[in-house]
């Protein structure tokens, strides 16, 4: 099963994508953990250390790799199959746990990453899972990875939002994009509620079974947000709203 | 004079841009509000209605004309020179501020948004402002417009963090790109500051030559999110530390 994580920056997409990391390792053999914004921030949700991230060889290397070998041009990922093991030089192994970046820290000025969107959607589209296996995306902020299709061929989007008509309008954005990429499960988890007010916003702009749970305001992930404690930290603990919503997703993908 | 906004999604980049437009517009005769993500919010921020920002013609049309005018590619830019009447029609104008957005939406799976990009900075580079006039650019979230070097030539690129480690992260990440790519102002804005533990994580974090100011948390922003409602707005102002920054903006620039 493959997930994407989307919606508008800073509504808490890092914090959900790691959630479903580390509840579906509960569940699963392997579970991939992909980071597909070049402003890398799964890995430090996952617990994994900064130095470590820092030296990951970036997935698009695999494809620099694959030139080098005289695979060049964009047909050669036309049935382009890398085998499990081949992704292990881009992994950094926590438990069950596969986390890969998409690609490294460019010098300003100097590209775009569209090589590495397009690698990253060759990839994840020829990896041939065990059934339980599952791969969760966390995307770019905003809509561009849509345009792109970064993310075409996953099983479920979950578009995050928060009380905002901004982030909302973003929603309805990915949304439509998400459906153009044929995507046929969109599913909204709503972030940071503090009351009924804030809840009832929420509700007013979706369908009631397109949102699949709340997030309560946590007091807790904003003062923890300045020492960057993960949810393996002592203070990060896997609420029983996100537990809730792990439940709705694994409905959603007939897995129970 | 051209000023760039960015930081990680959801600090606070378009509510700092918006006002500094609003500023800027008291004592220029003409300010360049330009959306460069094409998920475009400073528009909203500005109180321009959406049914106005949507029939709006991106930037980018400008190219399309140029190419079907016989001049197409890149090599076209080179001494590329608009006049600023040209770009009228690309403009909303509300009192002295013109609102140009960078792209469109586009359909998913289609493209990337580089050729906005290139198209953007080729413009802004070009323009020939008169010594009263400002541009003041919403960067999208995150560093990839800082590797393809949207924001090239800008007089001073503000950094909007929040107290959080992730955007402190990425405003250092922003700060290494930016100077890469030869801008030489780069300073930081503090956002969403509610005591003083916050304000001196902020403060550990940075010199003190390069933190231009502190916004504190506004409950009423907050709130006012779910209505959209803009700084034009009735419940909305400019607060006091927001006229503060901008101060201290004018003297970075030498306006003061």
């Amino acid at each position: 099963m493959k997930l994407a994580v989307s919606g508008k920056g800073g509504v808490g997409k890092t914090t959900v994508a790691a959630a479903m990391v580390r509840l579906f390792s509960e569940r699963c053999r392997v579970v991939y953990a992909i980071d597909a914004d070049p402003d890398v921030c799964l890995a430090a949700a996952l617990g994994i250390p900064d130095d470590i991230t820092g030296e990951l060889r970036p997935l698009v290397e695999m494809r620099e790799k694959m030139a080098a070998a005289g695979k060049s041009g964009e047909d050669s990922l036309t049935g382009f199959q890398p085998c499990l093991r081949e992704l292990d030089e881009y992994c950094i192994a926590q438990r069950n746990i596969r986390y890969l970046r998409m690609g490294g820290v460019k010098k300003g000025g100097s590209s775009c990453y569209c090589r590495e969107n397009t690698f990253l959607n060759a990839v994840v589209s020829s990896l041939l899972l065990e059934k339980q296996d599952v791969v969760v995306m966390d995307m770019g902020a905003g809509i561009e990875h849509l345009s792109r299709g970064t993310a075409r061929g996953v099983d479920l989007m979950l578009v995050v939002v928060e009380p905002s008509l901004n982030s909302i309008n973003t929603a309805g954005l990915v949304k439509r994009l998400a459906a153009e990429l044929g995507i046929r499960k969109i599913r909204v988890i709503a972030n940071k509620i503090r009351n009924e007010l804030e809840k009832e916003f929420i509700i007013s702009r979706f369908s009631p079974e397109e949102v699949l749970g709340f997030i309560r305001f946590d007091e807790g992930v904003w003062r923890g947000a300045m020492t960057g404690c993960s949810l393996d930290g002592s203070e990060g603990k896997l609420s029983s709203d996100m537990r809730e919503i792990y439940e709705r997703v694994l409905k959603e993908l007939e897995l129970k």
